[in-house]
């Protein structure tokens, strides 16, 4: 689901590049490709690195069917020899990547593939369009869990979410960046993630009167039974049936497990709620809010000492309000030439955010102590630099910016081999696993990073070898 | 691809109140529900409805697999009774639609359905991902032809998509409204929508020399070549190669046919590259932009007098940068009672903008003279107004508004049967039938309305008979 199951899942550039290279016959010279992204999303401090166990998927199972030939060439764009050599076409190639629920940074490499050059061009376009969306809702996720509370989100996205799938590849990337649960049955079943709902207002006006209603639910549901009570009035009407309905379940021996507000001043009606439950002896009772949240509105419903256990959050994070995509790009680092010599490659484009770093590169994460980190480092694959002696990292973009790193303490390597020869080498971790890595990934960045508003930036240098060959390639052009 | 092939595409809390009806023996009671949204996306003066197609496909193949079944029952939320009865539960009930490709306006009715209870509520989720999503990337497209040209704008979204579906369905859905080809080749295969590519920066880095990569492009091929020109230096090497390449082609007797901008100031680069064009004499090759264009930008660049023919438009088309999400709403308008007899139903909420309209409804759209619509009015199904007369309306929100509609030159009723007990009675029309009326509706209102900024607000009114009934209801509660 989350991938697709055919290779014309791809921009017909690719195809048409494809065709040109078979004919220029430079389709097997070996190339190497970055995917990165130049800025993070929601003018936050940071991304989470998602969708790689699918494009792992993608690629493993990537071929054209019959239909797929059958289609191309009835565009007569392509001829027969070219369109037998796709028959049999597989991903035979190489991919380094950062681990699934790692914290990510602009410019840094998120994967690479090596791989004939005409496959490198067929998987860029779904490639992307896996680690982008992913990456882009587990981060929004975990900037609404960081201002919410983590186990305090249930992610309620499908009716607005961007498609089919666009709600159940976000349900999967919500969970990874925090929430506790879904909406989404079909998310439930196919990823295991737990669901959870409450009840909708027709539950309400199906009934003659909202008490006949609420009294209803919590008797089919004594166990976990949650009211929503702005359906006509929430203070007038709503919270005394919820109320009214809770303590006959107390006489019972039962317990109302909470009240929904969808309406409303969530501030003002939350502590007027909450008060009126706790007169009724109802402490135990949560109080449940939806209506359009994002992290900045339950920032500030915070801060106001709103009175909520429980945010859904739905719209907002499921279509990623406020920069519904993450602009990560594919770009060629170096390409072989005639005679099979690998030669380092870059683009230079109008304007410098554009520019991109060549040759086959390493992201060393370091750090001052355990468990801060202080910056990252790309530098030339096979030049591990000297950390004990400190390093001088040279700014991505602007080359005469220069930073000394001193002092480090601990340091690793971020990208890793995960598939050779079209098979994948790595162990899949589980949903929760990486769910857990990311949320220990977020608690080492420092907490002014994950600022909402005007995040501290973390450092992202270029090392010198990396850094010499980028002026000495740009200089060339 | 666009609608889900399982049952359990739906909200949890609908499969809840699906018990509690079942359990409350009120399951089988008729109701009926109206699906529509309170806003038009983008601050714009219409929404194209979109995605009906879909909705009676999903409607008609609605089922509980046997691993769905396992699913719920291993949530140990349900009794076998209830699970039993899913297993052969199928969608029964009727649909009454706006036809796709229509513009309508917020607080009509877009889509009702009238079924039993539990099947209204098993189908609101997925109802309203695939009605709204499409609606929105329909309108979003709308505007961005409107100021492009309709026959020059090129969907270029798939790597920045949520999702694969949320590109595939997009793609349809861009094309309804306006867009003339897409670069998703997987959209070409399944709606046969033309597809359309340039190169990519890498062709470029895959050469040893620019021109040497423009050369060989158009050999290859010699009917369509657009040269992208951005990826060392657009003025001093992109147009000066690309124009090497045009000529030796023009003395081969063949053309040139494009020159594709990426990066940079679009005004500028395209008015020099045009005026470097022309003095060569390549009158003939047009000029493409693209980079992150929406309908504000291309108005813009239109208005300085930029020199572009065809606009790629990728991001912020394909996930609807500035409204990601259409917030369509589906609530219940009546339901039988214990008797059988039909009761009206509404809902207040906190805030007037969340109330609804009871009963069954339709919506007249009412014209000055053949081609220009002059307002719609929503009414009680069964009480069309003699509109020779004049007709007076109410705001739907703010009762006491009241404006008289006068000189009626014709009307016709949106709101059409479209499926009776569970099957589709309307041929659907092609994809480029719908495309076309999509065309065609947007044309029969009125331009100020179709502004980009500040558009003229298009009058919805509620009947007499719908008037009086909506506050009678809300006084009684």
């Amino acid at each position: 689901m989350s991938y697709p199951k055919s290779a014309l899942a791809t921009d017909y550039y690719q195809l048409t590049m494809m065709a040109g290279y078979y004919s220029a016959r430079i389709n097997q010279r070996k190339a190497c490709f970055d995917l990165f992204f130049r800025s993070n999303p929601f003018e936050g401090g940071y991304t989470l690195a998602v969708g790689l166990e699918d494009a792992l998927k993608y690629l493993e199972s990537l071929c054209f069917s019959n239909d797929d030939i059958a289609y191309l060439a009835s565009l007569k764009q392509f001829d027969d020899k070219f369109l037998r050599y796709l028959e049999t076409l597989r991903f035979t190639g190489d991919v380094d990547a950062v681990l699934e629920g790692t914290v990510v940074f602009p410019q840094e490499p998120v994967l690479r593939v090596t791989a004939p050059l005409d496959q490198c061009q067929l998987v860029e376009s779904t490639l992307l369009n896996i680690i982008n969306f992913q990456s882009l809702i587990a981060t929004k996720a975990a900037r609404i869990c960081a201002e919410a509370g983590v186990d305090n989100v249930l992610e309620f996205g499908l009716r607005r979410a961007q498609g089919q799938d666009g709600a159940l590849t976000a349900s999967k990337a919500a969970y990874i960046g925090g929430c506790a649960a879904t909406s989404n049955t079909q998310a439930g079943k196919i990823y295991g993630i737990p669901v959870k709902g409450t009840h909708a207002h027709s539950w309400v006006t199906a009934f003659d009167n909202e008490l006949t209603a609420f009294r209803k639910f919590v008797e089919i549901f004594p166990q976990n039974s949650v009211l929503l009570i702005d359906t006509f009035d929430t203070l007038t009407s709503g919270a005394p049936n919820a109320i009214t309905a809770g303590l006959e379940m107390k006489k019972r021996g039962e317990r109302l497990a909470g009240v929904r507000l969808d309406s409303g001043d969530l501030m003002f009606l939350s502590v007027k709620v909450r008060e009126a439950l706790d007169q009724a002896g109802l402490f135990e009772t949560k109080i449940y809010c939806s209506n359009e949240l994002d992290e900045g509105i339950i920032h500030d419903l915070k801060n106001q000492g709103a009175r909520i256990d429980v945010y859904g959050v739905g719209t907002r994070l499921i279509s990623a309000f406020g920069e519904p995509a993450l602009a990560g790009v594919y770009k060629m680092a170096a390409c072989e030439d005639g005679s099979g010599e690998w030669k380092m490659k870059l683009k230079k484009s109008e304007g410098l955010t554009k520019a991109t770093l060549p040759g086959f590169k390493q992201v060393w994460r370091m750090f001052n102590g355990d468990d801060e980190m202080m910056a990252d480092l790309i530098e030339l694959d096979d030049k591990e630099p000297d950390f004990s002696r400190g390093v001088t990292g040279t700014h991505p973009v602007v080359e005469r910016m220069e930073k000394i790193y001193d002092g480090i303490k601990k340091t690793y390597a971020l990208i890793n081999p995960v598939m050779r020869s079209g098979r994948t080498v790595i162990d899949i971790p589980s949903l929760s696993a990486t769910r857990a890595r990311a949320r220990a990934q977020l608690e080492l960045l420092h907490p002014t990073s994950r600022r909402l508003l005007n995040p501290h930036i973390y450092k992202v240098s270029v090392g010198p070898h990396l850094s010499a060959i980028t002026r000495q390639l740009r200089k060339n052009l």
